[in-house]
């Protein structure tokens, strides 16, 4: 067998990541114990057992994994990356309080291009340290959001909002129409961005907007991400209005389709979710803005038990208040099992497969990310696996999913390239960033008239 | 004011932590935004402004906390140190199915006093990583565990395990009360140790050995820790078996009393918080394992609006599955809001409010630990305020709770001396404490039948 491959003709790659305990969350869901993937072109060309894979390749650069743990780069479905400049602002309020009070104004008074650069930036530093490659996000100004997520290096399916009144970056309807088309003709093909079209939701775009933005979708062949069904006032209001909840009248509407990544889906019922899974809407569940929010629990189980492609979300930092996708895997286990009193509800397993495959799925991109197989686009993290808060390890999904933290990611590569090396980011100047967000911070505190010392108090 | 400062008589102190923000957590929540204490003698002699602190004390030691933040060391409350060990050994099981097929079988084939060593000190390198100063912990073999924690420098309430059928440390109920006689007398007095009682639960040992174990906390003076309404089962059996909830039964039986720290209390009602609030009962809410596990939410609010004595505890680490008193704090704040379906309900300063002063009263230890003041005993932690997880930040509480991580604690102080320095542990071997925790997998896993490949797969 030795012989055999070390006869076997070379192939010449990229990167070598060799020597880690891979989980590759392919169809078989192979867990390699001492596994090498082969990196060439942005692409995995191969993955398998060490001693097979440096055989039979050479590469450029190696990166030992050994003692360490590979794995899929995560993908956070839902976030606004810029709102983490508004970061712990208002807190344990209600929605609509926090909302009119604080967010609305702060926003009204502080968010223009260089607001979105840097608390995108801010958002990126985080989102690399915490072992995510790919993020959805919905915010204003998204063409900057995306060219600085492509300096960065990272993966983005990116929405630029509408919305019914005027927003920051488009006084109007028209104007912000205009401003889409160039920002999703601007962007596709992309090697890592994804331009989508990010009407906000049921209740704050009215049903031609819905409509023509279905429309927009489909001509550009362009993701259309939407808040859908977050709260009971939400579906309440729905009803009272449009005598439908919100998934059904978008059904109604034929709005619905395969291109929507719908995040929140907190309030539906088991026929919203047969139109959901119908139409092959993908699902993104936020577990701690829910609750934070008080929100409410999306109906998990039955999502999983009909296989919807349902991911992960932090939500914004503005409601979470961080952008950590392993707060939200370990939550969404806990929380199910609590909510169906049943403590075999969504494994460690089923919670990790929506930070990886089954969250790709959510967003429509399966074919590209959510595991490390080959011809996928090389996006992996590589965890410590022996930090005081893992050992000792028994079962790799019960490590990953309960006892790993954002802290514990050592490596982050996407589309083959290094981002973050042994905890040092590569790709963005975090003594910058970090100046940035405390200039931000004084910035907005001062405007919205808040006490300049609340930090201290 | 600068004059009259340096011309008043200097005071010679051992350490001195200066120009932090300090979270004091006393009674009028003061915080301040340039602050110092001063230690002597493991006690706290000076808390107020660097200016005035630094004018009027000479320190041997001074740790700068500038751009840091400084709190009172946390309080887990209820743990199961040992546990540590079982990490991932087990999960998404029913309660009754993970403890009698693996935690009870694990524990009769595994847990003898060098476990007990290995598993504390595993679980105390994570605790003071994490910033935890106090523990209350619950176990067998609890002198050892007494032992490595006063060697490693933390504070602890340990409870040597009381239950009615053989014990890994005792054969029978005379050689439990026996040993257990030994163990308070031998701890007792202890700068960092109180040693306790600790009948397991009210269904594992039966009245009279709980009667006795009542009479055994007042003749000794020492706290008495049990397990109390975890489960629904729980208190359906009590009402079948004895025609009483559990709390109603150990106050008609007379076990309740001020001593006790009940741990989880998921099931009680009004009237049983009522008796609990009467005899100054201490509680202790672990959220994250009662999730987990399925037991259900504890009535927090209630018990916060009745001012009782309620603390945060992870539980140990083979429910839960980490010792991150953070994710505590974070998860209550979260959870509360979601089942009460109001954002307003248990506030961030709530919150870290029950991982410190209120955890203290709950462990009724308030008189030395729980808040930086003058004349306790100085325990505190040092954090990092510009952790890119936690810029920028807005509102204290809000950061605390909802943004830092363990990872962010850099600085420990345990009864004034440094056990945690820049991250660095002084008074364990982190490195051995790896070593022996892969061993004791090896040997759990062989001697359980497991796959010895679980960890890759």
């Amino acid at each position: 067998m030795q012989a055999e491959l070390t006869s076997a003709p070379v192939c010449q790659v990229d990167l070598l990541i060799a020597g880690g305990i891979v989980v590759t969350m392919d169809g078989d869901r192979r867990v390699i114990a001492d596994g090498a993937i082969a990196i060439s072109d942005g692409r995995i060309v191969a993955v398998g057992p060490t001693l097979v894979i440096e055989a039979t390749h050479s590469a450029t650069e190696r990166i030992d994994a050994t003692g360490r743990i590979v794995i899929p780069g995560l993908i956070n479905g839902h976030t606004h990356l810029p709102m983490t400049l508004f970061r712990g602002l208002a807190d344990d309020q209600d929605l609509d309080e926090w909302l009119q009070h604080t967010i609305f104004p702060a926003e009204a008074m502080n968010v223009d291009e260089a607001f979105v650069r840097a608390g995108t930036r801010l958002a990126l530093a985080e989102l690399i340290r915490g072992g995510v490659t790919t993020v959805c996000d919905m915010y204003y100004f998204e063409h900057a959001v995306a060219e600085e997520m492509a300096g960065a290096g990272l993966r983005g399916l990116l929405g630029q909002a509408l919305i019914d009144f005027p927003a920051p970056d488009s006084a109007d309807h028209n104007a912000a129409m205009a401003c889409m088309e160039r920002y999703v003709d601007s962007w596709q093909g992309h090697a890592l961005i994804t331009p989508a079209i990010a009407p906000h939701a049921p209740y704050t775009v009215c049903d031609d907007h819905l409509l023509e933005a279905r429309r927009f979708a489909d001509r550009h062949g362009c993701p259309l991400v939407i808040h859908l069904a977050e709260t009971r006032h939400e579906v309440a209001e729905s009803r009272r209005l449009k005598g439908a909840a919100p998934v059904e009248h978008l059904a109604a509407l034929g709005v619905l389709s395969e291109a929507m990544v719908a995040a929140h889906v907190v309030w539906a019922e088991e026929h919203e979710l047969d139109l959901l899974q119908r139409h092959g809407v993908g699902i993104v569940h936020n577990p701690q803005s829910n609750m934070k929010l008080a929100c409410g629990v999306a109906p998990l189980p039955s999502m999983l038990q009909r296989d919807l492609p349902v991911g992960l979300g932090t939500d914004g930092s503005a409601s979470n208040n961080d952008l950590s996708l392993w707060e939200e895997i370990d939550t969404a286990a806990k929380l199910h099992k609590l909510i169906s009193a049943d403590p075999k509800v969504v494994t460690a397993q089923e919670a990790f497969e929506m930070a990886t495959i089954r969250g790709a799925r959510a967003l429509h991109l399966e074919s590209q990310v959510g595991s490390l197989e080959v011809g996928k686009r090389a996006d992996l993290a590589v965890l410590d696996m022996e930090a005081i808060n893992q050992l000792p390890l028994s079962s790799i999904y019960s490590a990953l999913v309960y006892a790993t933290k954002a802290s514990d990611v050592r490596t982050l590569v996407v589309e083959g390239r290094v981002v973050l090396r042994d905890r040092t980011l590569l790709t963005l100047d975090e003594a910058a960033i970090n100046a940035e967000a405390l200039t931000y911070r004084h910035r907005i505190v001062e405007r919205l008239g808040l006490d300049s010392g609340a930090a201290a108090g």
